[in-house]
């Protein structure tokens, strides 16, 4: 039976996921692919930790060169992480004619243009299907049987510790420290969590979701990317009083020429199906102009979820070898010289409703100071919630508005900042209803009118 | 730029979405293969009828053989349904080289075995996205991505028409009559709505996933089919009351060397989101050894989905003609030779929990007959509900019982039969409980511990 060889970067958590689903899949693979997949060489830094899973005698190299320029190898699976020296084993690898599997996402996020052109002039491929969503399959899915597709929007949450958190904390009123705490406990969140927490591995993912999507590149650091760590359990409370979840959202919408990106603890509406994606569960959601939107959900992370992606991919590949087809796709779906640059319409200029929560003194005339300061600025209110008063401490003071420019909504807080009556900052979040999925969730009443929707 | 020439058989609702995606999606289209999918010729039997799409001249022909046989098409789209002459098309179509593209669920469902022989020896592609799913990419996941997956369980929300019929049901409690003359007004569901609401659609795409997922055939007729006529309002409020949504639910399960096929309204719970899934949307859910639960949902029928699933298929085979290559994978994702005839478990011997529901007369005692009977063939009762009693009017008695084998509740409810206490059919559905999912949904509480689930 014909083999196909391959060379592996690194033997972490995912990389010993591929090691046991290469073994114990094995029947499998080559029921599908008539053919072997042979982990040849595994390159790591230090060949004598133990990592719980076992390697025949010789695989196993800390010399991560030889692996690379092995001729007998045909894919490299680069499960290093991190820019360096990640991006220079994967550019080593394309130069000596490797097809190269990855879950790196800050490695493409931030170098694919020069990873996808070394792959276009070398004729080979560049996967990485467990950079986004774990086992979900959905960059396959958007540049496979979707293609055809014109897409308008890309909704993900897309980062498992972020969304366990956020469930926590509404599940058991738990503020956001305490869950992060248990989080960290349970294994669900690093012990340095920054990148996590702070949105930037999901602005990562987002990255790659644009281009596959709209065909555009999109710089990193255009992307605007707020964390969950200033979610409090009192918003999560009053978001549900509203009819609403809170979830860190990836957001990608085409808008003419140029894209809206942007990572924000964001409020989706509880019948949204995003609302119900709890625990470390990752969801994607993608509108076409044909497809309609199409929603796939499931475990984000995790060795086994990995490590099926990355075999997948590998297998992909396996049959382009089989057939004796160097490249047969480009790695962002649409042909290298169709990528575009299309800017990033200004977060100011962005549009949604909004939650805003105010902290007053319990004296009259509060909310029409703050009211008449929105309407002054073009944001109108569509709802608002008072709570009772109890005498004389500051209370909150929740406002809903219709849809509204961004730039409107901070000019009028600044407005309400000059009046000195709050006693906190403000607290903003943006709300993301997508009338779509609803109207296609609603089913007409006998007339063919929409049933009203939930709360609100 | 190189062009592929595709001919197509039927202008139908699919095929005239097919002729308008490939008009206004041609940049996108071309961009991504970096050649031009021409659809140079459309057979259908009366070239004089408006189909509400124009087609250039001379593209249109009622000669069926002459698009077939034409030399310079590489694809054939088969959507004229059915079975015949479908089958002799997509044959003759395959004997002349041409790949096949079809959304034919019935066909292949019955004569998948001859077609995929037939292009197996020519060494051509058939693809059928479009079959399963409208515009969810669920089979291309299958065979792609998740390919590395062992699969365990595939679960289905199929038939669009069936799950607006009972998404009516349960939100204006009308009962079956009603919600299916609504639906059929509203154009979602056919005038003859016989092979929707009988379950027999449903069957024949099942049929299609058992094969891909458990590298199984699966004679259709062996599928144990019910459908949705006989669920009525009141069952749906029961369901309700114990915390579950009733669904027209595909389910194939792997078990040892057998598998479970069966189509059956079944009750979800409400926390699973196949119960969300409503009105005509489509979801699918496989599970997998390494990925996990994996959810796909959309719309599932419908001129646009469909299109956007065929030209998928269209360009993945225009991606291996352009590399050279005639067929990169075989149709049911393992290799022919390897598709196996697993036998189908008899529907006695499946296991699962059962709501079953006796109108009796309102006498004392009639609960200890009933839970006599089921005592005794080792029917072990979960959860009752008996209902007021109204002087003595015959009164609903509604049992959720715990695991148990079919043939184990059949006999029960034979010998509560000769009682002749019971004065209508007893009702009787299987509850689907996918523990794997709640159990991903669920979040530990600080000790590790999972919550409790929700009602019952």
């Amino acid at each position: 039976m014909k083999e196909i060889k391959v060379g592996m970067l690194g033997l972490g958590t995912v990389g010993s996921g591929v090691v046991k689903l290469l073994r114990e899949n094995l029947p499998v693979i080559r029921g599908k692919l008539g053919a072997e997949l042979v982990l040849k060489r595994i390159a790591v830094r230090d060949t004598k930790k133990d990592r719980g899973v076992s390697v025949e005698p010789g695989v196993l190299t800390d010399d991560f060169e030889s692996v690379i320029a092995d001729p007998d190898i045909s894919v490299i699976v680069e499960l290093i992480g991190g820019y360096s020296p990640a991006r220079e084993y994967v550019l080593a690898a394309i130069g000596h004619g490797k097809h190269v599997v990855t879950a790196n996402k800050a490695l493409l996020a931030c170098h694919g243009e020069d990873i996808y052109a070394a792959a276009a002039s070398r004729g080979v491929e560049v996967r990485y299907e467990a950079a986004v969503g774990g086992g979900i399959p959905v960059l396959s899915a958007i540049k496979g049987n979707m293609a055809a597709n014109r897409f308008r929007t890309v909704l993900g949450i897309l980062n498992g510790t972020c969304n366990y958190i956020l469930t926590r904390m509404t599940r058991e009123r738990a503020d956001f420290a305490q869950a992060l705490k248990n989080a960290q406990a349970l294994g669900y969140a690093e012990a340095d969590p920054t990148f996590d927490i702070e949105g930037v591995d999901t602005a990562h993912k987002l990255c790659l979701l644009l281009t596959l999507c709209f065909g555009t590149r999109v710089d990193f650091k255009d992307i605007h990317t707020e964390g969950i760590g200033t979610v409090s359990a009192l918003d999560i409370e009053f978001a549900a009083r509203f009819g609403y979840r809170i979830k860190l959202l990836a957001t990608g919408k085409l808008d003419g020429d140029r894209v809206e990106a942007r990572v924000q603890p964001t409020m989706v509406p509880m019948d949204d199906p995003l609302a119900g994606i709890d625990g470390v569960c990752n969801a994607i959601r993608v509108s076409g102009d044909y497809a309609g939107s199409v929603m796939f959900s499931g475990r984000g992370a995790g060795m086994e979820p990995t490590a099926s992606a990355v075999v997948g991919d590998i297998m992909a590949i396996a049959r382009n070898i089989l057939v004796g087809v160097g490249r047969r796709s480009a790695p962002m779906g649409f042909m290298d010289e169709e990528i575009v640059r299309l800017p990033v319409k200004p977060i100011g200029e962005t549009v949604s409703k909004y939650y805003l929560r105010f902290t007053v003194p319990d004296h009259p005339g509060m909310l029409a100071k703050i009211a008449g300061a929105l309407g002054e600025n073009g944001v109108s209110i569509r709802s608002v919630i008072q709570t009772a008063r109890k005498g004389g401490a500051p209370v909150p003071v929740v406002i809903v508005t219709h849809e509204a420019r961004q730039m409107d909504v901070s000019r009028a807080l600044d407005t309400i900042e000059t009046l000195k009556i709050t006693s906190e900052n403000v607290r903003l979040l943006r709300i993301e209803d997508d009338l779509e999925v609803v109207s296609i969730r609603d089913v007409p009443t006998g007339d063919g009118s929409e049933l009203p929707r939930s709360p609100l």
